[in-house]
C-alpha cells in the first residue's frame, strides 16, 4: 500500500503545510508545480528530500490561478489545459533529475481533479498530456472518474486511490462534502479505516453497509499541523497491521 | 554558421513578432519560457515548427516578470534565480522533446543576458542552473562576459554569439545603446557586415578601424515585420557569399 | 446615442488595438482594469486622453486572467470576486481623478459579462461592488439579463446596450455566436444598422422580422485595424443621420 | 505617538501574521494592496477592521513582486513605478472609502522602501504617485531619505517613523541589518526604547552615546507571533509612561 499526500504547497515567503514532517510519513508526494501553489525553489527542496527518503515523486498539476490556490474551476480551452499540464510535468520534472529521479506519476489538484472527474473535454486534456510526456506515467485517481476511464483509453497505466478521512456511499463513492459526516475527524476511526482499507478489509460506508475499496494508495492531508499527526497514526496503524508501505510506482 | 532569433514572445492573446516567417530564417530559436514571454501553449506551437523545420530549440531563459518583458533587473538571490532557470528550461523542455527533439541551447533574455555579462552570483547562478539540468547543453553569449567565464570554468560548452544590427568597439565589444551609431539600420549595411562575419573577414568597427568578430552565431532580431524582412536579407546575402547555414549545436 | 468601445487592453510590451483612433471614434471607453487585460501605464495614457476628449471612463472590469484574456470563465466565490471588482474599480478611479476626472459607469468584460447574464451569484457580486462603491455609478449590460435585473433592484441606473455587428433574434435577444450569421462584417450593413437603432428605427431580426432595439449604448470594437475602420463608418452614418454621438452618462 | 505595523500581508489561502491581534495594538496600519501582498479580500477585512477599531489606514505600496515579497530591487522605469503607486493607492482607497474612511497616509514596502531611501528617480517617481492621487496626503519614512526630502520638496506633509528593533548610529541613522547588534530581541530593551522615544528622551545608540530620536510614529513588526506579543509590550510600557497612542494622521 502506499500513502500520498500534496506538497510544496507554499508560494514565495508564504508557507503551508510542513513538508519534512509529511515526507517522513507519506511514501508518495505529490509536488505543486507553480501554478496553484509552488515555486521553483520549493519545488527543489521537495523534490531534493523525497528522493533522499525514498518517496516517489508526483506531479501535482492545477490549474494557474494561485489567487484561488486552485481550488476555482476554470472554462479553459482543453488545448490550452493540454501544454499547461505538459508544461507543469516538466517543469517537475527537471527537479525531480536534479535530484536524482523522476517524475513518477501524475494527480491533478483541487478544482481540476474534480472537474475531470466528470467533464470529457477537460479529462482529454490532462490524459493528452501526460501521455505526450510520457506513456509510461502512471496516473492517480478515483475509480469510476471519467479521468481515469479517459487514461486507460489511452493506455496509461491508472492507480485508484481511497481517502483517509472521507465518508463513501454503499456504491464506493465520496459522500459529497455537502452531506453531514462527509469528512471524518477522529484520528483513531481515520487510522482503523486505513487499515482495513490496506489489507483488503471492508469498511463500513455512510450507510453502515460493508464496502471493499479498492486503492492502491490512501490520501492523507498535511496543511494542518493535526493533519500531519492523523498522518502519522495512519502509518503507524497500517504498519502495525503488518502491511508494508511503499510507493505504489514500486 | 548559426543565426539565431528570440521567438515565441507573444504571451494569451497578445502576439508579438511573426514565428513562422522567423523560422524560415533562422537556424536557432531562442525560444521564450514564459517568465517574460510565451506561455505553454506558444511554446508547443514554436518548438513543433522548429523541429519540423530543422531549427535548434534554445531555452530563452528571463526574469519573472511578463510586465516589464523581462527587460528590468531584478535583484534576485542567485538560489532562487537558479531555480527558475531549471523550471524554465525544464518546462521548454517537456515541449521539445514531444515534438521529437530537446531542448539544445540555453541562452538568457533581456535584463538577465545583460546582467550576468557582468555579475558573478547571477551569472553563476545561471551556470549553476545549466550544469545542474545537464553538462551537455551549450550556453549562447557575448565573449568576454562573465557568464561565459563562468560557465567554461564549470565545463560547459561556451558559443559566443555577434549581433547584426549592433556596432562594435574597436576591443570588439558592443557600442553601448546610449551612444549614438549603436545600432545599425540599413538592411544593406547589415547584411554586408554579417556576411563578412560568416565569412570571418573583418568588420569596420565604430572608429573605423578593422575587426575580426569572433562568433559561431549572428543574433538577428525578428519582433518586428521589417526585422523579419531584414533577417531574410542576413541570411540571402549570407548564403550567396557560399556560407551554409545551420545550427551551432551540428 | 452613445458609442462605447473596449480600450487599454494591452499589458506592457505587449499592445491590442488603437487606443488613440478609437478615442476619436467612441463617446464611451470601457477601460480595461489590469485584471484581464491592461496596466497601470495603460490605464493613465487611456484615461488622461479621454478626458481630453471628452470620452466618459467607464470601468471594464473582469476576471483576473491576463493568460485567458478574461474570456474564460472562473468559478469564483461571489465575496472574492466582489472584491476584485471593488479593486479594480478604485484603481481606474484613481487614475480618472488624475486625469481630472471620474470614472462614469460600469461594463463587465469578456466571460463576466456573459456570465452575469445568467448567473444570480456573480451577477449579484458585481453589482454589490458597485453599489458598495458608489451608488450613483451606472452599469452598462444588455437587457434582459440579470446583472441588469439585480442593479436595479439595487438601485442602480441601468443602461441598456446594443451591439452594432450582432444578428438580433426576434426576441431582442442576440443570436448566439455558434449560429450562422450571428456576427455582422459587412461595413456598409453595420452602420446602416447602427444609424436605424440611434434613431430609433426598426432593424431587421434574424428571421427577416422588424425588430425595435432599445439601447442607450451601441458597442463597436475596436480591436482590429478594420474594426476601428467600421467603428468610423458607424459615427459618419450615424451623425450623417443628424443624431448626436455624446456620453450616455452626459 | 503612533504605532504603525505593515498588516494584510497574506494572499489567497496563504496568510502570514495575525492582522486582528495587530489592530489592537497599533494606531496606523500599513496595508498591502495586491502587489508584492494582499489581495482585495484581505484589503476589505483589513481596512473594515481598522476602521473599526479608529486605526489609521495607510497604502502600504511596494514592486508588483509576489514571488519576491517586494524584497528584491526591481529597476523598474521611474514613470512606470509612479502608475503602479496610483493604481495601488486607489485600490486601497476603494476599500478605505467603503469602510467609511479613506487612505490616510503612504509608506512604502521591502525593496522599495529601501531604494527610495536613496535613488532619487525612484523615490521621485513615489513623490509624484502620491502628489498626484492627493496632495494632502502625508507620506511617512526615515529622516534623511531621498523620498521624505522630495516629498517636502513637493509640498507633502512628512512623517518621521523610528524602529523598535533596530540600532541607531551616532547619526541617528539605521545600524545595517548585517552589522552585529543591528536588531533588538529582548521584548524589555525594546518596549523602554519605545518609551523614550514616545516621550522625547534619547536613547542608546549603537555606541553607548545619547540620541534622541525625532519620530511620529514608531514601525512594530507583526509578522509573527513574539512580534505581536513585543508590540503589546510596547503599546502596554508607552501608555504605562503616560503617552497617549493615536494616529499620526491626527
Amino acid at each position: 500500500m502506499d500513502l500520498n499526500a500534496d506538497m510544496g504547497e507554499g508560494f514565495g515567503s508564504w508557507s503551508m503545510g510542513d513538508d519534512s514532517a509529511l515526507l517522513e510519513v507519506v511514501t508518495s508526494a505529490n509536488v505543486a508545480c507553480g501554478f496553484h501553489a509552488g515555486d521553483p525553489s520549493i519545488m527543489r527542496r521537495v523534490t531534493a528530500e523525497a528522493v533522499e527518503r525514498g518517496v516517489a515523486i508526483g506531479a501535482h498539476v492545477g490549474y494557474a490561478d494561485k489567487a484561488g490556490f486552485g481550488r476555482r474551476f476554470v472554462d479553459i480551452e482543453p488545448a490550452a489545459l493540454r501544454d499547461e499540464v505538459v508544461y507543469q510535468i516538466g517543469a517537475l520534472d527537471a527537479f525531480a533529475r536534479i535530484a536524482g529521479d523522476r517524475v513518477r506519476y501524475v494527480k491533478p489538484h483541487g478544482a481540476l481533479y474534480n472537474t475531470i472527474g466528470r467533464d470529457v473535454d477537460q479529462a482529454g486534456a490532462v490524459v493528452a498530456a501526460v501521455a505526450a510526456y510520457d506513456k509510461t506515467l502512471p496516473v492517480l485517481g478515483l475509480p469510476g472518474s471519467e479521468w481515469l476511464r479517459l487514461a486507460a483509453e489511452a493506455g496509461l497505466t491508472v492507480v485508484h486511490e481511497a481517502f483517509a478521512d472521507r465518508a463513501y456511499t454503499p456504491a464506493g463513492t465520496l459522500v459529497s462534502r455537502r452531506s453531514p459526516g462527509a469528512v471524518l475527524h477522529d484520528a483513531d476511526e481515520i487510522a482503523l479505516r486505513c487499515t482495513a482499507m490496506a489489507s483488503g478489509q471492508p469498511i463500513r460506508d455512510v450507510d453502515g453497509g460493508s464496502l471493499v475499496v479498492d486503492a492502491a494508495s490512501i490520501c492523507v492531508h498535511g496543511d494542518t499541523p493535526g493533519a500531519v499527526e492523523i498522518a502519522r497514526r495512519v502509518r503507524a496503524a497500517v504498519e502495525g497491521a503488518g502491511v508494508t508501505l511503499r510507493p505504489f510506482t514500486g
